[in-house]
């Protein structure tokens, strides 16, 4: 058992650490697939049950993860094949979307903390075709049917004095969106997943979780209608990483370590320190084009 | 009389424009003093009936300029003398603020261009306080009484597919300040104000103006609370500039120029240009600083 | 003849400005051409004699100016065609590009003031090779021929205290380039030629012109190399364009207004105040990409 | 004895380490002490011998470190009192600073990148004089002694092609400066010296250290004049956190873990990846004006 609670955003990695405890788990089906042509490893986590939600700490609905080992690459087209995956299973996940929609951005994060500025950065690259509908009608693109997109990004609160979940909910009250995308930035468990993973769940956006643990509840019970959350995950807390890394070589020696994170020095010197990639700006942008693209195609008609 | 309309944000230059014209303007009062100490000149046009605002076209209310020749230079202190005559000012307008007030600032204009980003900018440097006094209330900051401050920027059309108006709308109708507080970049009519002027009225945003031309009305009728709206003016109208200086010239040779403007193949090269200093860049962050302190000071008790 | 002295960077409009005085020139040779295909209209003078370059007030050379009205305006291949016929252009100018070369890229201007940050951006986006080669040798771009890429951002004088030819002419001591290229933001005398055309030349960059008015010679005689000059024209001196209006206006209507520019209120306001268009902030982003293409295909073998 | 090289870019660091390990060292000189008033602990370590060199690993000279635990903290006054005290040690370190000297300070490390845009931030803040000097004489600073400072930025290899210290030699050669003031962002071994210690030195930059890694020897013996450094730690790296924890803690538990640094996937994850605080966009910029400030004091006369 651990000795400290597990600290992830991501359902794979929730998945992966009770796995090594329990063996099966009752509530959570997962199913695994590779793309070929695209050397993408695409996770789909399925929790069902209340039990399952318990387990996974992590609220019932579905879990997709995208594992792309190049995408923390630099690459001239932007990881296409990514950005199409992901456009993919966002219109499975995207109730009804043969339908016209008006559909809600929200670049969540700290647009002035680089590791935290994703989802700002996609709600810049954004296509967004609301204002245009409303103002010439579908005939301004030439298409029976278009999606009205807009974006908001709400700030953090140490900015804006409000929950980004404050503003959201005004301007999904004043707007009327059938659906709400969320992005933003995850906290990882380990340093393998970071800038080349992409979660996509149904589920919506939880509290305290995400880099700058500035996320209220945006979901479909506090908005009133369907919240998909994207995230990527660029930094893993460095306490964690360092406890992590202490069991694995035990583990390996057959020599474990006894030590009380809550006590240690060591760790508190870890506290408020994350681990990221010394590329992490460059990565950042690179990571919002491929997102903003994979919506901008999944909302194309 | 003019060939073409005037095209200004500044009730002192509509005054100018039209009292040359006319004289005496009925229902539309003026007091202009200087503050000694700090060289700044105090301008306040009050419209107060309907026939003033027809004339000046601008709706009734108050509108006070300060004019500081220094203003456009860099300043160590970033022009305290300035932001403290306009915390002074905005005092005055800010309905009974000697109780405890929720105010929201709003920093209207597009944080991507130039000479549009000073309420985004403005927002940046603001003491937001709502969140500390909603968790750990007044006790916090060690005081009686604490005007709970909050702040959002909502970002451009073409940016967001949604109107500001709308933005501000829902964040307002969610969040219940007493007053807003609206800052922008405005277009002046003369290079001669351009980074020196700040205008603050009790009237709100009015469309059509600007720089981005981005404004929707943002006022006490649209929004159900006062609305106080602070603007500088960092661009004229490069078309505006020229039509002016051909009839100022004219008018001294006494030989007076013809022409229509909108026929004329040289103003429609001047579509879309503006005129603005060389160091806008440098100028747009001081003044965003001067203006955020003035708001500080005036909502600190 | 006209009461104020030309300012343009542009050869193509000193050509024009004098033509219209005195017909014919004397040891000015131009020649133009359309590019079918890509919309782009190429004009070539090359001053021959010293009368040539007295009368245009610039040196012996020869100027390429490209001009395709798109470039202004946005573009998903960041007008790929104008890079494709500029770096044509560049292969005719850069002698022996056949050999392989070592080359230098300049940018010039000042990254915080938009319209000037055009020379930074460049360099940016550059693809620069010269420390691979060093280390690793052809072999690492796996060809018999590869010119070793550097670039150089030197800052203002304002910034650095130095002039930049200083700083230029040191990095050229110490690494020997055979050739240098300048990319400067430029200023044209009409806004209908602004973000829409570029001029290169073999003469170099020389004194008192340039948005920044931050140049010093950066030519042969000074490097000792050859200098390739890269421009594009973002803004529009603003006492120029009205000086410019009224003259046209006049001729038109028979009635040419009288002034002394150097007497007149008008003109004095519009000191350190140039025109720009209201998306200079985008449009330079892109103009960089566009030249920095250009620069890398004509720089690959 | 360490099972992997000590990690960091501070003498006080190393001086830990080593002490840990061997009691008294010979050839290294310690002082410390506190200034009362600003809680800035200074500690001065002196490597007078050669053996004192290579115990050390770094070249004989001085090297004082200021640490003051506030300075990770936001503050009105940019940390007035760390900068006096840097500004006072800088004037102990350069030679015949009653003189008029010629200072040029290089800002290392590349702006692009949070952690590493200390230096170019450095550079940005900083009070240039030469060029007004060389224009017009120490008239224009109403001063009977004035430093000529010039600042450059020369970028990193990756986006130059060229050793920062070519073309910090380049410049050197031309503009003759008397002394070299190069700053930097370090990489320290432990979290707690993040952000809050500085370390002047008279010994230079010296190769491989420094977070981007881009650093070359600028030296006294490669530039031809005295060199004095300036740096900050802004970053450690993450593998050196995970090997000092864990020995740390093997030793609390008088069990030490055996593990092969260069062997173990726990530390090949790690690679390329470094700690640093959440808010590192922010104490950067605050760090660059606190050390700009100092130098800008210690070079006003």
């Amino acid at each position: 058992m651990s000795c400290f609670q597990v600290r992830t955003d991501l359902a794979l990695e929730a998945r992966e650490s009770i796995r090594e405890a329990d063996g099966e788990l009752r509530g959570v089906i997962v199913e695994e697939w590779d793309r070929k042509e695209s050397q993408i490893h695409v996770t789909k986590v399925q929790i069902t049950t209340k039990n399952g939600s318990r387990l996974m700490n992590k609220p019932i609905g579905t879990y997709l993860t995208l594992e792309a080992f190049g995408l923390a690459e630099p690459d001239e087209g932007y990881h296409r094949e990514v950005s199409e995956e992901l456009a993919r299973q966002l219109r499975n996940l995207i109730p009804d979307l043969e339908e016209e929609k008006s559909v809600l951005v929200v670049g969540l994060g700290n647009r002035a903390v680089t590791a935290d500025a994703l989802g700002p950065k996609v709600a810049d690259n954004l296509l967004v075709t609301r204002h245009v509908v409303k103002e010439f009608g579908k005939a301004a693109y030439n298409k029976e049917k278009v999606h009205a997109v807009s974006a908001i990004v709400p700030g953090v609160m140490a900015a804006t004095g409000m929950e980004s979940a404050e503003i959201v909910k005004g301007v999904v009250e004043q707007t009327h969106p059938d659906v709400v995308i969320a992005v933003d930035a995850l906290a990882a468990r380990s340093t393998k997943r970071l800038n080349r993973t992409i979660q996509v769940t149904d589920t919506g956006i939880h509290p305290g979780s995400g880099v700058g643990n500035h996320r209220n509840a945006l979901t479909e019970e506090s908005l009133g209608v369907p919240v998909i959350a994207i995230g990527v995950p660029t930094v893993v807390d460095a306490a964690t990483i360092v406890g992590d890394a202490i069991q694995k070589l035990g583990k390996e020696n057959g020599n474990p370590l006894l030590f009380d994170r809550e006590q240690s020095s060591t760790f508190m010197e870890l506290n408020n320190m994350y681990v990221t990639s010394k590329d992490i700006d460059e990565t950042v942008k690179r990571l919002s084009f491929t997102i903003s693209e994979s919506i901008n195609e999944a909302l194309s008609l």
